[in-house]
């Protein structure tokens, strides 16, 4: 079992934690000077261990190990949302010094804005990948100011670098280590949860048009209220999705939003997001149909007509059942009987990593489920405890 | 019965329109140099008649018949909401000046600021009660760009002049024509609605605080669904109010609001905004025990917390049963078998006349049920059709 420096490997998230401090949080939005900071400190790091850093023309920072293969690739994202966690993707980088300072041979990664506070998202992933085009570069805006993405790589220092493509046969597998962001592992006690895959998003916009209209003149039969339509269709949904959905399978309506949205006027246009999320695409092609039948019957049953939009359908992410067997058997060894196979709800770089190469992940529990808020932590006994599990099950699947 | 100038009435209502064009409509928010134009023309007009014309601290235009009595008041409000119908309004004012010129003994006012430019509403027929504070108006501001009523009053020219007062036991009752703002009369093919009152409005603000969580990472049994839950609810209400309401009750959302409205983001809060109206208490009191039962079952029910916050409770205002009979008989007499009895779903200045005298009200119909819309408009036959059978009433409610 590789020695995995846990009192190191604590004070190097502790130290990064530093750089754009935010009440217990931080706050380091991508290419701002905070974030550009964190990525000069990993680089740091990455030369004291002994291998040779980068960071290329996106913000992606590596670390390539100097010595033979076969190679590991692991990390995670380093920059965080707005005001948020210290954990949230620097666990899965500072993981991966950890490893590679405990004599494994690994490549250590940290990809740029996994965040998505650019349009686009998982800049750094997609472009080491060759799924990132420069017209992509060229259109690409920050969520929150509006500048463009050029002008904040040209800010940042990055302009006219080149962007690193991740070398062909050099990876065994990718490993991101991150918090679970649920309190699934906190509620059963558990101390680690072995990944089994990445969910899929399938994202919709549903629009329904009525007839807006004075609330006082308007008798109940003569409206075309398209705030009550849109009421009566999510209850519908949450009714029949029951009947088709997968055993972890989740939905979300984020957004409702009725117009005008005043006291005394029946509502004319209803705006709806809503997503839901699967690892299996059979479940998922389920899902869509029953959305679709959903759609219909209000069309059929009201007097308002309402419009399903895809807005993106993205692919889930198996993880690698051979690097999931290594990280079993490193959880039960460390752990015996605190750890579980989930799936993860949310989006990591590991899901653009899957295309190119096996992949997997450990989760650490979520205190409270907390994240993307500054709140967000795990307790340092369960990092350092993750932290030898992904040591562990990283040797066991070299040595395979 | 009395000899309407249908021509030049519906000459009058044609030049008013004249003032704060737009489009086929008017702009004339109240105390705006439009409304200030319009409230002048109605004292010229009135002088014209034989009356004596004044206006006083609120902007409440009066004209008082100068012979015996016994007097009727007859009227509505001259300014308009943003960009709206030419008859919302004027067409009340007008009919009042075609029944004084036909001779009959009618006072004639056009009150100040019924469509709630400024908060408070009503600010005109609530003053000349004496239901208006001074210090209410030193509060009150205008809803749309905030400037304050005492300000507005000094640019409109009324600051300093005194608020007219009603003469009690002057009038045997208040009439007001107005749009119907509906489509009742429209579709049943009629050209005239005795209206049988006016609704009260129940508003209720209802809250319902969950927990903000990831979209991804939370499982569905987790959850604590602010939206989910407000659907539910709303589609509860909606199913159990017909077993409680009345014929002819109205209720409304007009307003849900998720926060934070993100794809991604399970709601943590949703603020709705819910009204009820009908014109027996009694009814109006069971949709109050049936919207508490509600929250109650959405509180046992849901892992969410429901509050519901009363805003305002008006009281009905039923119309007097010999004016409604004067009205019925002119109607039948006019238009046979071409009028019906009908509630009034909006507010009106009427009433607040009620708590003063009896009142009555005749509706036109409303082409396609268009109001507060420049498009809003009423077939001319059928306003000149009004305005006799108004007159006709007047003479015979006076007679009895």
């Amino acid at each position: 079992m590789p020695q995995i420096d846990a009192d190191r490997f604590l004070r190097d998230l502790n130290e990064l934690r530093r750089i754009g401090a935010y009440k217990t949080g931080v706050h380091r939005p991508t290419y701002s000077s905070e974030d550009m900071e964190s990525r000069r400190w990993l680089m740091e790091r990455i030369a004291e261990i002994g291998l040779d850093p980068s960071i290329d023309g996106i913000g992606n920072v590596y670390g390539r190990h100097k010595g033979a293969g076969p190679h590991l690739l692991a990390g995670s994202h380093i920059e965080t949302q707005n005001y948020a966690g210290w954990l949230d993707g620097a666990l899965g980088v500072v993981a991966g010094l950890a490893l590679a300072r405990a004599g494994l041979p690994v490549d250590v990664v940290a990809f740029a804005d996994e965040e998505g506070h650019f349009e686009g998202g998982f800049l750094g992933s997609r472009s080491i990948l060759g799924l990132l085009p420069d017209d992509e570069i060229d259109r690409s805006r920050n969520r929150t100011d509006g500048i463009p993405l050029r002008d904040a790589l040209a800010t940042a220092g990055l302009a006219g670098k080149p962007r690193m493509q991740l070398e062909k046969g050099r990876h065994k597998g990718f490993l991101e280590m991150h918090i679970e962001q649920g309190t699934q592992l906190e509620q059963a006690g558990l101390r680690a949860g072995v990944v089994t895959g990445i969910v899929a998003i399938w994202q919709w916009r549903i629009t329904i048009e009525g007839m807006q209209d004075h609330a006082g003149g308007t008798t109940m039969a003569e409206r075309r209220d398209a705030g009550l339509a849109a009421v009566r269709l999510l209850a519908m949904i949450d009714q029949e999705f029951p009947k088709v959905c997968g055993e972890r399978s989740t939905w979300t309506c984020g957004r409702i939003a009725v117009e005008p949205g005043a006291p005394s006027i029946i509502p004319g246009r209803a705006d709806i997001l809503f997503q839901f999320r699967d690892i299996d695409v059979a479940v998922l092609e389920r899902m869509e149909r029953c959305l679709r039948a959903c759609v219909q019957e209000s069309n059929r049953r009201e007097r308002t007509t309402a419009t399903l939009l895809n807005i993106s359908k993205s692919l889930p992410a198996p993880c690698d059942p051979a690097m999931m067997a290594a990280l079993d058997a490193a959880a039960e060894g460390l752990a015996p009987g605190l750890w579980q196979r989930m799936p993860s709800g949310a989006g990591h770089d590991a899901q653009y990593m899957a295309r190119a190469m096996p992949v997997a992940m450990l989760f650490t529990p979520s205190i409270g489920g907390i994240s993307h808020h500054w709140a967000e932590d795990t307790k340092e006994e369960d990092l350092a405890l993750c932290c030898r599990i992904l040591g562990d099950a990283a040797a066991r699947f070299l040595a395979e």
